[in-house]
């Protein structure tokens, strides 16, 4: 390896990311199971393109990482019925709809490798179903009959359309600032991975203090997460140029690498970046451009370090527990959540 | 009155529709100013075009029928907290929801006479919008902690979103059955009445037997007033050529008028019909021949007719009540339902 390993680096590089998601499935994989049932059953409709678009995103490519979370929180305690089965179901409804939602108002083409479900079915019905699959979510939440779990949940659902509105609204936007980029991933994404395993934690019956403790980890958790994916966005620490490599810079988006390359790049440069932000065709070789000043800027690396930094936090919101059964794969997840960046 | 009236338009006569709206306004006032009070307060947000959004559809020309239906079914009864206010804003909320994504869906230009929201803000602003206010309508459910009351709400979102993808599956479809229409209005309409008077007599406090009573009351209500606006968007019963009018036609929804003109007018109108259904570019003078048609047909009574049922079958619902004091004021709302299209 001839090039420099950063600390983040040196880190992650502790662990196997393919092992720690292997672990994460083998650890949740009979509840997973049951939750693959419920979301099978809970997509079925009378009318035919409920389950067709549904099944659609479900079926393929997604990693259910937000359930599993659900799923492990309530395996570190001991659930004593299948609530965390409900909840897990519930938080992947919340995800899909999130996606199909998203893909309209980004105008996306592409989603996981496949065309997006807008592109084969259209921008409605896209809406609609999504529309759907979150009246499910909640209808599977209220038969457990907690409140308090419905409460968290609920409240991810308005904090999460909040953030992507926030978002909308600052697309393009240069005078966007670094908190205000954080204000925008902590709700719209790190909102429902806390909500993930705060719910996970109350349906596993943990204490107070422990349920306190999983919602942080989920919080911190969901913040890596998304610097992660807006590093891979432009090819990750390597700066690999593959499919799917620059939607952020064509949808306009001011994730943290753009706000730092903006900060620290030459005139030039910002000025290149400033022209093509929000150029829905953006080409290839435009996008290679935008990820060397990113590189030179040093701003993909800098992302991850503030990645790092949110997962060592999640990770240290389980020390207190790290003994539980378990707890070993939550803390590994957090390290997997930014080595899957290199 | 040179017209022959019919057996519906004689007895909608007794009432007067003013009259109608202006006691159900007087009944509920108190009540409505805490819900408007709570609309107020939930719509802020830090994002700026949240509240923008919202107010733009909530301040102005909704005629607020649905959270009044679950005040006025709360207060038949005797509602010992205020959980009817929760759940009359949680309805509303669902209500603007519903209509800015139908927009989006629909491709509106024009809501209630004034630009549609998706037309000043855009597509994404209206769909990520929409989603806050479902995601705060089930937080104020939740603030009541009642789950059975959640329970019938949650239930509700996902028939709405579910009868809207009917419909959208529907458009255009020239071989869409009478009893397929009748699905798609019970679930994109009648399925939020039925749930705005269950709550609110269930917040009231009503007996099983009355909760039961008042569900089937809204629901009966919700056929009645969707057949009226589909008569309406034909200029109802009058057929009176008015801005907003044909905007079924344009989509292509196969409204009851429509099926029943397909069904008995001659083979050149009905070609005419399905030439321009679905045609977003249909002329004035193309919707007034469809008019004329639909006249010609006996279309629009025939679905008056058939509102006019739904309307005496709601009222039946309350008959076994309709000594308590407000219920006189249901009932007539019923016939103000179908009194609206003359």
């Amino acid at each position: 390896m001839g090039r420099k390993m950063s600390g983040a680096q040196a880190m992650a590089d502790q662990i196997n990311p393919k092992d720690v998601v292997e672990e994460l499935i083998e650890f949740t994989r009979k509840d997973m199971e049951a939750v693959n049932e419920m979301l099978l059953a809970r997509v079925g409709s009378r009318v035919e393109m409920v389950p067709e678009i549904a099944s659609y995103l479900i079926d393929a490519g997604g990693k259910r990482l937000r359930p599993m979370l659900t799923v492990a929180a309530a395996r570190l305690f001991s659930p004593e019925n299948t609530h965390h089965i409900n909840y897990a179901a519930a938080v992947e409804f919340m995800h899909t709809a999130t996606l199909l939602h998203d893909d309209v108002v980004d105008e996306s083409s592409k989603r996981r490798g496949k065309l997006a479900a807008r592109m084969v079915w259209g921008n409605a019905a896209s809406v609609l179903v999504g529309d759907f699959l979150l009246g499910q979510a909640f209808m599977m939440m209220v038969e457990t009959r907690d409140v308090d779990a419905l409460g968290v949940l609920s409240q991810a659902a308005a904090i999460i359309a909040e953030g992507e509105v926030f978002q909308l609204s600052k697309a393009n936007d240069l005078s966007t600032q670094v908190d205000e980029y954080f204000a925008v991933i902590k709700a719209k994404t790190a909102a429902l991975f806390e909500a993930a395993t705060e719910v996970g934690a109350m349906a596993g019956g943990a204490s107070e203090e422990q349920r306190k403790a999983l919602k942080e980890f989920g919080a911190e958790l969901g913040i890596a997460f998304q610097l992660v994916d807006d590093v891979l966005d432009y090819g990750g620490a390597s700066g690999t140029i593959g499919k799917n490599v620059g939607d952020d810079l064509r949808e306009g988006k001011m994730t943290l690498p753009i706000l730092h390359a903006l900060k620290n790049a030459d005139e030039a440069d910002c000025a290149f970046i400033k022209q093509h932000l929000g150029d829905a065709d953006a080409s290839a070789e435009t996008v290679a451009k935008v990820v060397e000043i990113l590189h030179s800027t040093n701003a993909l690396e800098e992302a991850l370090m503030r990645a790092r930094e949110h997962a060592d936090a999640a990770k240290a919101h389980l020390s207190a527990f790290a003994d539980l059964p378990g707890c070993r794969i939550l803390i590994d997840v957090a390290d997997y959540c930014v080595e899957r960046a290199y």
